[in-house]
């Protein structure tokens, strides 16, 4: 049960949040939109993933299965997956892996980042524009997360939800609008 | 030093990192205004010494003394600085404290929050908006917490900086531009 009056015909999860508040709802719509779209080093599939990790670290099985399939969806195939899941697993690109590292210490607190996390991501060829993108969508996912469970929104449980969603996410972004339901 | 070349003569803090990247800079500090500054169920003096508190509860000593110095000037005395400290403290608003108590269960993670925590601000005559409100505040929070501090920005030591930056932010708020600086 969610710890605010959702309307009961309203989506699930983030949507139904953003929906309760319109106007904040609309401005952090297009903050992430900016966060995970825009055009920068990280391509937005890794920007997902990111996401994704972030989240089944905070432990928020929301925003873990939206982002998880909205990764593999950007991609156009479900590798990404093993690698939020464990950046650590056999297979996972050299470069993706020390920006999931990152990007799990980010989530255990501002200080838990050493210069051993932004080393390691330098040496698999990032500079700094691809390490302070990684740390604010990292940043940013903490936010969600805490949005989604602290205020008890609706966790679907069927994982065709978070295939739809992923898809929707991955065709038309995170801007409201009539392609975004 | 900050984890990322940060220019040396900009500005300390939060306005350097959303300055080393103008596209996301905008779009974040135009959440934060929306945030904190629209109208809503919160004044936004009590908005700023819930971000003041979550700062103060990660740790992260340059958003804790800018918002805590912020929430002072925009209330027009310095009264919030001990609630900032303390919730608990004599004399802190009792339609206040459990605001704090809610944005701290936050901070700690989605899943800290209990449904006692909103039932405190109920009791303290919060509605579903106030409660929204307050739980997306210290959400945000923990995001530009863990920016600034993952990113190693600058942290000033004089006490002036801030009581400078808390003036500013209360006159002009959080957009860029002419005003700002």
């Amino acid at each position: 049960m969610a710890r605010i009056a959702l309307p009961e015909t309203g989506p699930p999860g983030m949507p139904g949040l953003l929906a309760f508040r319109p106007g904040s709802g609309a401005a952090l719509a297009g903050f992430m939109q900016h966060l995970l779209r825009a055009p920068g080093p990280l391509p937005p599939a890794w920007r997902e993933a990111i996401g994704a990790h972030v989240s089944r670290h905070n432990g928020c099985g929301y925003c873990g299965g939206v982002h998880t399939a909205t990764a593999c969806a950007v991609a156009g195939d479900d590798a990404l997956a093993a690698a939020v899941d464990d950046p650590a697993a056999p297979g996972v690109d050299p470069r993706l892996a020390p920006l999931l590292d990152l990007a799990a210490a980010v989530a255990d607190g501002g200080h838990a980042v050493s210069d051993a996390h932004t080393a390691a991501a330098r040496a698999a060829g990032w500079d700094d524009g691809a390490i302070h993108d990684a740390v604010l969508v990292a940043a940013a996912f903490c936010m969600v997360n805490r949005y989604v469970d602290g205020l008890g929104a609706p966790t679907p449980t069927d994982p065709a939800f978070y295939r739809r969603a992923g898809e929707r996410l991955a065709a038309h972004g995170y801007l409201p609008g009539p392609t975004a339901d």
